[in-house]
């Protein structure tokens, strides 16, 4: 059940960031629905929030070509939105509250994706030095350059 | 629709780490349904996963009075389990992946939590340096200490 709708400059798929992290400084909004604005309170403080919300215009698979890779990869190897739960997590910069409606930086979604949870971005909760990032390793390099080129949009 | 469960050593919400951050090694699996095994070719070369899962055992709130604090929080600048859409996230260490099984270390959650996602942590696309934390600034330094009392469970 939305709790509310993500808007960004994206109207489908196809040219869209990968990630939250290259978006460079997209702006977009989060608008939450009345009915949940009390749950707000407080999240003005924070300079980093998590979204997680619905890849509504993704189909299902269990494997999937990501984007910066040509080989199948176990969809649970990667952040493609092809998933059995198609659940979408980004961290974008929280810039202003007005009321319901948050004003957001790196953006990396669709506008009109609906909005699930919001969650306090924490670094001593969410950091972790991590050794190894799989098949990552050599393509992560292909982070900045890559966009979304469709292929996992029904 | 869960894709399989999370098994841990705490039989209770009482006593449970409130982060997998200082969740102190503790270990636990992860079982995935037979259904999903495909999708988790090439999880293995990752050292930290994201679980996201069902906080199942939670209440439903807007405003909480959150494990390190004393005042009325909104739930979406906290991350208690009593939220409208009872998604939890933990990053894990991933330990050895024995066909549908995932051992793991640094488990924050209940014992028979149903499993919803696994996304691989990458730090190019995860770790952001955030400038303010809000409330949990003063509270923060609680965080290792602070256990879970119980005041979130049905």
């Amino acid at each position: 059940m939305p709790i509310g709708v993500i808007h960004s400059p994206f109207k489908e798929p196809s040219g869209v960031p990968i990630q939250a992290a290259v978006a460079e400084e997209t702006k977009g909004t989060v608008e939450v629905f009345p009915e949940f604005a009390d749950g707000l309170k407080d999240v003005e403080g924070f300079s980093h929030i998590i979204l997680l919300y619905h890849f509504h215009l993704a189909g299902k698979a269990l494997q999937v070509r990501p984007y910066m890779d040509d080989q199948l990869r176990g969809v649970f190897a990667t952040r493609a939105p092809s998933r059995p739960n198609p659940i979408g997590m980004s961290v974008v910069r929280l810039v202003r509250v007005e009321g319901e409606r948050l004003h957001i930086q790196d953006v990396d979604v669709v506008d009109g994706t609906p909005l699930l949870d919001i969650k306090p971005y924490v670094p001593e909760f969410d950091v972790r030095e991590a050794t190894s990032i799989g098949w990552l390793k050599k393509r992560v390099d292909r982070l900045r350059k890559t966009r979304d080129d469709g292929r996992f949009s029904e």
